[in-house]
């Protein structure tokens, strides 16, 4: 199992298809999109300044949009995860 | 449903015509302009370093003015919404 | 009626004289100078670290001096007004 | 009147010769110098985080050395003044 | 015995194979992922602004994942170390 | 007399010789050293977020190091005079 | 005798030997390391902004790593010293 630190978030994530012309990513027309995913672990949250700490607004089992290219890819017992920083969660989808 | 997180607030922008020749967006003579929304829904606010949660100054429904080029782009149950900060909404008109 | 938001003040611009050649702006020989306008609305003020608001120190009514090129322009019932942030308010004229 | 806001403080600055070739500011020898001034109004000073106010070290009448090439140039009632904010100031001359 | 100070924490690194081509490291396909170490020691944590310190969120002997090319490198009693803040540690693995 | 402003403190500096080939300050091989001066005044000390004030650690008549190139050169009465932030004076020396 | 300021600390650094070609300081092939002193005199620790201090996790006669090309070299009767902020000591030497 992986335990994420601070106000770190495990998601994994939705693939979606890259349209590419040899190789090289096609900037699409529309302004950048986030992607989607599902979060496996939630870390204890950020501390603030006084010293208290402020839990994620996510638990296990959401799904979630996030800012795309954020975050840490991780590879844990043969399976890809991201662990993103919880203020690159923009969004619960429910 | 989306449940935007944080101090972010989901709008249904307006669209604006713009004015393009050969595909290459024409600057326009004047400053930059901001754009309107509607306001879909409220995040619960940003957490001050005292631990205190400060909620928008904006409510469901209520039409916005935005910076141009501020927030993120989602798509959701087909339809297109702006993700944006709440420090990123300038006025709400009455 | 636009109610401006955070520590935003809404104001109508005195408008300049700007002296160009073939619709080029001439750099003045002197120093950048700031601009004069009228306040239309006040926001309700920026909010602190302990979570108090800060309110403007300009009032409606008040002809105040700003930094140039400071604020977002926006277009209201057919008029153009400048929305700054207090802090690039200068002074007040009396 | 002018009545400077925040940390600003108004000074009736003291001229200076300016030695020049064809118009080129000729770059002095020393390292640049402050330049004086005589304080002409101050403002309610710089807010805090806890919400207290800070009142500037200045008071009007007072003459006072600030950082070349800080501040903004305005024109009111004929006359040049600058306002600087008050941690430009560097010293009082007594 | 080496006593890290502040936030830092020090780690036995794992070591990872590069894929070169006449010594020039190849860019893998996909983003970069972190490393993998195990905790020898940590510092006694970071101290907020009200005084009070934040101990880390690891402790000795445990195996963590820490952004890769993140902290210093360092040899002591002929090992080689790794000293990471511990805000560069983004997950343990249970 | 020139009062010092905020952490401001006045210093007389010790005079070095720079080597110099036709008006080319010559870079020493070695690394940048501070230079010496001694104190003629010190500010009331900088202000804390929370309203209360630090007194510098240096006190009139002290022989500092400070960062070689900080602060600001002034002349009054005649003489040459450095005013540096107290956080650039390095160590006393005793 | 040389007292630091602030959360500085002063240290005598063992010398290393660099390999330079012509002159030329050669990249070594591993990551820069840091260096090894000792601590001479440290300073009363950094002031939070709550008005307390900080003292420094050293004390006079430690060993300790620092990050290489930190601090200010000083000379003080005939022997040179690197004086380093508190923050830029990596651990001590036990």
């Amino acid at each position: 199992m992986l335990k994420p630190l601070g106000d770190r978030v495990i998601l994994e994530v939705a693939q979606e298809e890259e349209k590419t012309v040899g190789g090289i990513v096609l900037a699409s027309a529309a302004k950048e999109k986030p992607q989607n995913g599902t979060v496996i672990a939630v870390g204890e949250g950020r501390v603030l300044d006084n010293g208290t700490k402020v839990p994620a607004e996510v638990k296990e089992g959401d799904t979630v949009m996030f800012e795309k290219y954020s975050g840490t890819e991780v590879k844990f017992d043969g399976k890809e995860y991201l662990i993103v920083s919880g203020k690159d969660i923009i969004a619960i989808v429910e």
